[in-house]
């Protein structure tokens, strides 16, 4: 199931198809709403830390997926009722590696 | 759907089904994991407030379903991979009148 939703999911996701205003909501909303389980400061909360060291591993697309389709059997819930593809993998990749992306 | 998970649900759940231990270990749980989102004093965050005065309207079916099965389209997730039925309900009960349940 996991490898059908990742063959769904784009290849390659333009940074430019996400505006600037856009990207700083989603800064935004990682901090307050992904921050309530995994900390604002993202160092781990009910929810794993999501600092760079620990998702250097993580390929984006499974970053991207358990952000649109959440982890069964976890509290992670599903976030593609607000967030589309394009705008999930950005957090991925900005999740991996914030100051290349922050201005 | 949501009509036919609630009819899913048991009538009625005796509290003597819920251990005094667990019924501990369900209060931090509260506070803990359903307060990341909703405060750990229960007073709303990511998620609405949990206060009696603003669930008193809310059937025990509907918080127990809503604890289990999450709310699709919102960020709260489905707990039933860590809580059985008669847990959420005593969780909803308890939610509903907190200082009837307090030792």
């Amino acid at each position: 199931m996991k490898y059908l939703l990742l063959a769904l999911l784009p290849v390659v996701t333009q940074a430019s198809e996400i505006t600037t205003q856009r990207q700083e909501e989603l800064i935004y909303l990682l901090h307050q709403d992904c921050g309530s389980c995994h900390g604002m400061t993202l160092k781990g909360g009910l929810g794993p830390a999501l600092l760079p060291d620990i998702l250097q591993n993580k390929p984006v697309e499974f970053l991207t997926a358990t952000i649109l389709f959440g982890r069964s059997g976890t509290p992670m819930p599903p976030w593609s009722f607000m967030l589309t593809e394009s705008e999930a993998e950005w957090l991925a990749v900005y999740l991996k590696n914030p100051k290349h992306d922050e201005k």
